[in-house]
């Protein structure tokens, strides 16, 4: 944790921006976004490319004006608000999040970035800055992935053009393409102008509830986010012989849902043996089948989500997972499948720092995401890192989602001072 | 296991009775009946009360003509053949057993004890045997309890008439009553009298595939069933917390699927420890809430099968479940509950003996069912035995289920030998 002192690292614009936050503003904007979609148990419903993301967008678009403003939209619905700078042929500083929600989100997932974002941009305006670089104010399509799988989908294809094409074919439950969303979104834009995916960046930041108890729990105001965990998802069926409870004895047993208690007990025993903090094991699925109280299992499935951010203990952790099952399924046999995997990514050090001089009149800490976020695929294509705020609880993906206000408040004032520091100085990172 | 030795313990009526089993009207008889609900792949399905079990109920009726014959219904639907004793006013002997189905059952699984005490009454026809005792073929309702539960209806309430009551009003899954059904199937055996439940019985005896691999596994061709297992089942509910699979440390988790695997092993392991071959413990049904890869899950709940045929050690256990799950729940909570328990059932000696006696010119061994039969009720108000054939590989409740032909005269030779000593010996049980 850092101690609290004065930011002394920043130039004296981006101490201006700062100083500029207005945080009644941010939070009333806050809180005019979660109605869109919101619920009285304060949760929202705001999915991707639906109705009420296009009422929220169009609201968004009404929150700005004046000539340095311009707003701009991209094959994959990825919504940008562009503030000019004095060279406006240099790459944009970026900012952004998502605004797209889970079935039942809350109200500061991905909102909160977003929101943040404009209000900096705001700060800029308050404080009369005129910035060398453009910066924009990314609204990052789809990323919870709930809705069109799989998420993330804006991000990445800004980040990789030719991703889109597989997009457009993805189906909502109802089966209503992504392609026929997306072209309704943009129709309800037309003040928009259309721009390419896939253009230079030349920094980009993104502000984040941390959805986690760690900043919580430390005390810490904002964290400083040095990069996002790996991942690797499994699925292992266990089959087995589905028998009589009553007439068959043990040695006659190929008990599937036996077998699959005790691999999943090695693996957690593992993961406790390890005592890696960082180390993230998870089963959060399992099926059993035919599931009668009085018939032996004879097909079990579970996953397993494994995450951390060295991506030489996710193969260390790989590895351990594949004995197991291989050496713990007798008298049953288990099959281990691979669904996915991303490895580790590691924030650019020099954006890192920006960030960190910004926190620096708070009490901050180094973070690493256990998320995904959209800041992920940026990473693969300019200089990123993020900046988060605690969650209540760790609480997230839920209504009972929540920030302290000033907490709100003290990451979007950090928020203004990486942009204006990013788009000023000539020393920041090409 | 028993040597093969000739039954000299037997009488010569029912030497006769043995000596006149036409093995190869069984065989047909017992396939006719498959063909009520019968499925190109050998599998059957009649459950109870439908059109498919009234039409076999009314081809059975027309296997067995002759004065000596009546057919009689009661409240619940139990249909009985009654071949007429030399003193008609004494309690029949009984034997029978159920012909309704799993949605997908196997040919053999009650049917058998009908078909078999069914060729049993025609081998004393044609032995010219006439008994003091009146014997009848009992054709149980829903002993398989899958279309309306409890199971084994019929045999409880006619052990126990107050029972019936609760069970009119059990629907099946779309909504139809079995009291309905019921009306329905004593409508379409108009030629069948009226007769009272709760009756009088001299002895029953319900032979029966084992559905078990014993039998088959120790050579032997019959099973003189001493008794059946008691059971218990029980409901363990775990409460942790949900959270992200990413964003939470492990030290955080209350994780209810991580902690229902230790418990699950923790129960394996008791039963492995106890090195008991007549335990059979089984978890075969568990869910997971919310049942997302990326989750930790907040909710799980899984079932206990305990069975054992000695009632200090099914409390034995049971007391040993309770402490796991009290000492092994944190940092979530359990909850257990009790969903139903039934004492082991000791049938009487001196029918057990009579079996015994029938069997001897045969391999046999004693055995304890581990399955419930329709004998558990009877068991409760007359002196009960029942009588096992091996099943292929222990299969039942599929449409594999198979026993060799061989195996399957063997015992209704046996069932006839018993039939006819306990009807006609003034020896048999009172």
């Amino acid at each position: 944790m850092s101690a609290t002192t004065p930011n002394r690292a920043l130039s004296d614009d981006a101490r201006q921006a700062m100083a500029h936050v207005d945080g009644r503003r941010l939070i009333s904007l806050q809180r005019t976004l979660a109605t869109f979609g919101g619920r009285e148990d304060g949760g929202v419903e705001r999915e991707a490319l639906t109705a009420t993301d296009r009422d929220a967008r169009r609201w968004l678009m009404q929150q700005v004006t004046g000539s340095r403003y311009s707003w701009h939209v991209d094959a994959a619905a990825n919504l940008f608000l562009r503030r000019a700078g004095s060279d406006d042929s240099l790459p944009p500083v970026m900012t952004g999040s998502h605004i797209d929600t889970q079935p039942v989100g809350g109200w500061l997932d991905g909102a909160y970035g977003v929101i943040a974002g404009l209000e900096a941009l705001l700060a800029l305006d308050a404080a009369g800055i005129d910035t060398r670089h453009p910066i924009e104010l990314a609204i990052w399509t789809n990323e919870e992935g709930s809705r069109f799988s799989p998420g993330a989908m804006g991000s990445s294809a800004f980040a990789e053009p030719a991703s889109l094409a597989a997009f457009l074919d993805s189906t909502d439950a109802k089966g209503t393409r992504f392609e026929t969303e997306r072209d309704a979104t943009l129709a309800a834009a037309p003040e928009a102008s259309t721009i390419a995916l896939g253009r230079p960046v030349r920094a980009y930041v993104e502000a984040h509830i941390e959805q986690g108890p760690i900043l919580e729990a430390s005390g810490c105001q904002l964290g400083i986010v040095t990069g996002i965990q790996g991942v690797r998802w499994y699925e292992i069926t266990v089959c087995g012989s589905s028998a009589h409870a009553g007439t068959t004895p043990r040695e006659n047993r190929r008990d599937a849902l036996m077998t699959a208690a005790r691999l999943i007990t090695a693996i957690g025993d593992v993961a406790e043996s390890l005592n890696d903090t960082d180390l993230r094991v998870t089963v959060g699925r399992i099926d059993a089948a035919p599931g009668a109280i009085n018939t032996v299992a004879d097909r079990v499935t579970f996953t397993i989500d494994l995450r951390h951010p060295d991506e030489a203990r996710l193969m260390e952790c790989d590895q351990r997972i594949f004995e197991i099952v291989a050496s713990g399924s007798a008298p049953c046999t288990a099959d281990i499948k691979r669904l996915m995997q991303r490895a580790p990514t590691a924030f650019a050090d020099e954006v890192v720092a920006v960030v960190e001089a910004a926190a620096s009149g708070t009490t901050s800490c180094r973070i690493v995401s256990g998320a995904f976020h959209d800041a992920m695929h940026l990473a693969d294509i300019c200089p990123t890192a993020m900046l988060f705020v605690p969650s209540h609880g760790g609480i997230s993906h839920n209504a009972a989602e929540d920030t302290d206000e000033a907490d709100l408040v003290a990451g979007t004032r950090a928020l203004a001072g990486v942009l204006a520091a990013l788009s000023c100085n000539t020393g920041a990172p090409a």
